[in-house]
């Protein structure tokens, strides 16, 4: 098959080609180790060949009666994109964004499913570790008087509770929205089950012909990094982002069959009449081809892509036991459970080595610090605070997510790295 | 400079590749002739080069610290399309689409302007003419309640009159959207007659303390087949479409920058706070840095492109009239004033010639009909119709738009293909 020749070049070129993109050299002409595949990863050459390939073979518009070929591409990009969390082509929505998808789901839900008397609100339960595009989009639906919402704890560990959510389902209650795994500590958030013991309220609330409570996900951060399957989730919503798997910055939106009409209340966009009217505009073929792409390699390779990652992250947890010692905390980490195997929480107990501080002092580690710094001032970051790490831990901390094509010598470079920062600055200030 | 350097890099490959994209072979094994350019066009060699480099050169998060050769890419990109429609940098906001682009503002500029009182509507003018995505979306507006709107015919010779406009002016009138050419016939509208008449009138309100009426227009066919400079318009808002002039299928709206403020009032989504928190999701750089080098290439060529495209056009009028003499009528023909050069509508008389039976004929010619089928049935381009054609020649047209790299080579092979198509109906059917 096409597909899988294509695929058996993806894994030479990756071989020939090493680390694309993740070993190019930063600024300081240092040769940078890429630990933030949490914010993005890079693009896969399989992904970035078919996309070269879109730009000058599928550019015609796909409405055009002389352009199949594009259809064709499209649909099978579909299926890839399907293929790879297990629903059928016709439940999945490309669409431009995570932000995108993440707002139009729970704009479209909650116009759809809001009882015709005003004062009956609907009821939203989330978490209070919820990507921007559903936490802020849940308070301006607030505010506008669209929905009451419910905001459950992750302070145990970084994870809500399934029984935390269920004991605030209400009669209003319309939608949960609880993100699949959290970008800043990893921590899997227990989706399935929730799914699972909502079941016999949903069928209750069948019997007596009252709306069922649905349930989406945004797994942006999961897909790539663990098995998503929404048969298994039992979810009815979920989003997917491309670039953080591997693919171009675009997104598909997942939703059951049966509720696709859901979407049509309150469409994000007015226009033509592509996919399926749902979402108007000239489709972005070569970011969809690309999409698919990504998929593809995520259904055909995750497995070998996880064990790489868990020797990696076995190493690096051993190296900075063996390096730092007591001296440093690892708050959350991915050899532990329900926490993506790439995503390590690192912070120093010294309190002049705060995370920014620290990631300044490198000269080749890229990555992310628990603290957003404007001004010369840094607060922390409410995620890691809302996860249960105090406000000092939380602004200590270094978030180093590796990927695929991280290696045990990346985790050599970066320790030393880490070590020499350490020291650079422990002996330029004072205790 | 690097940008020059790469200019003559592209026309050089433009030169050696020749009809990249716009020549290559349909289903029937023949070398297709695209004469479709106002659907989409083939993308620019130069793009196409961009775009693979920066998907794996500029794959970065641009929100990262350690990225900011990220963030430069985009600023780069943001100033190409600025100069391109002749405004600054900061009045650039990178979106999805043209549907997109023009929802949010029709949406975000309603919301602002509305009066306090829900009773006192915001008052729109527009045309019977425009795209889906403004036609539809004011269209919903309405049914909401959030506006009334006044539709100006274009049924004189597919144009509006800048005096019809301005006549329905009154105290509510917040905004005027008008498309700056029309995509099926080419006829392009006075929106800088509009935006001058509209000055006297605006600073009276001004004086008196009330809010100005705004103009949007949609650019989306105009951007690389006539030259577009918002200062000369005098718009406020503006549409750009990357597709439609060699780009990616990305967009960039334009407004002025003391009108930024509006477009906040209803964004199209909440979340990060990328693109000035005015449209958050991880920025698709990618795009944007192909979109800007499109920008690039129309800045620097359009004069030679509209120039290509002036004598390929008379070429195929002489080649149109010589063989088909009277049994043919040109509605909207590319050489006529006001109408965008590359755009031509023809019908047959003969009613067994009917668009789609003629481009179902043909072999070679990429084309689009005045009628949209469906299960058989055709239904009239309710734009043809309004822009002054009856419902049978509207039904018979075929829209031929050619485009930057089209030939005079490539007309005689349309021509012939027409003439195959017409004799082949003619001779099967009878009269």
């Amino acid at each position: 098959m096409d597909a899988d020749r294509r695929i058996t070049i993806s894994v030479q070129q990756t071989e020939d080609e090493g680390d694309v993109g993740a070993g190019d050299r930063n600024r300081r002409g240092w040769k940078a180790v890429y630990m933030d595949h949490n914010a993005t990863t890079p693009m896969h050459p399989e992904v970035i060949r078919v996309m070269t390939e879109a730009m000058s073979r599928y550019w015609r518009n796909p409405s055009s009666d002389y352009a199949p070929e594009v259809r064709e591409a499209i649909s099978s990009a579909r299926k890839q994109v399907a293929d790879m969390v297990s629903c059928s082509p016709e439940e999945i929505i490309f669409v431009s964004s995570g932000t995108e998808a993440n707002n139009w789901i729970l704009e479209s839900v909650l116009a759809a499913t809001t009882a015709n008397s005003p004062s009956d609100k609907s009821h939203v339960i989330t978490s209070d570790i919820e990507h921007v595009a559903v936490g802020l989009k849940l308070e301006e639906l607030e505010r506008r008087g669209c929905c009451e919402v419910d905001r459950v704890s992750a302070a145990d560990h970084g994870r809500v509770r399934a029984s935390d959510v269920i004991k605030r389902v209400r009669p209003g209650t319309r939608l949960i929205s609880i993100m699949l795994a959290n970008n800043e500590t990893g921590c899997i958030q227990p989706v399935d089950e929730i799914a699972r013991q909502l079941r016999p309220i949903n069928s209750k609330r069948k019997e007596c012909n009252l709306p069922v409570v649905l349930v989406h996900t945004d797994s942006a951060q999961a897909v790539g990094k663990m098995p998503v399957s929404t048969e298994e989730l039992g979810v009815d919503f979920l989003t997917i982002v491309g670039h953080k798997f591997y693919g171009p910055r675009s997104a598909a939106v997942f939703c059951n069959r049966e509720n696709l009409k859901l979407l049509k209340e309150r469409r994000m966009f007015q226009g033509g009449g592509q996919e399926r009217s749902l979402r108007p505009g000239t489709e972005n073929t070569v970011d969809i081809i690309g999409l698919g792409m990504a998929a593809e390699t995520v259904r055909c390779f995750l497995r070998s892509w996880c064990e790489n990652i868990r020797v990696t992250g076995a190493y690096f947890v051993t190296r900075l036991n063996e390096t730092f010692g007591e001296s440093a905390v690892l708050s959350f980490v991915g050899m532990q459970n329900d926490i993506l195997p790439n995503t390590f929480s690192i912070s120093f107990r010294d309190h002049r080595l705060k995370g920014p501080t620290v990631l300044k002092n490198c000269n080749v580690i890229q990555a992310s610090t628990g603290a957003a710094c404007h001004t010369g001032l840094c607060s922390a970051s409410s995620a890691l605070m809302n996860s249960g790490l105090t406000e000092e831990a939380a602004l200590n901390t270094i978030r180093l997510s590796v990927g695929k094509d991280t290696t045990t010598k990346d985790i050599d470079v970066a320790i030393a790295d880490l070590t020499q920062a350490v020291q650079k600055i422990t002996s330029e200030t004072v205790q």
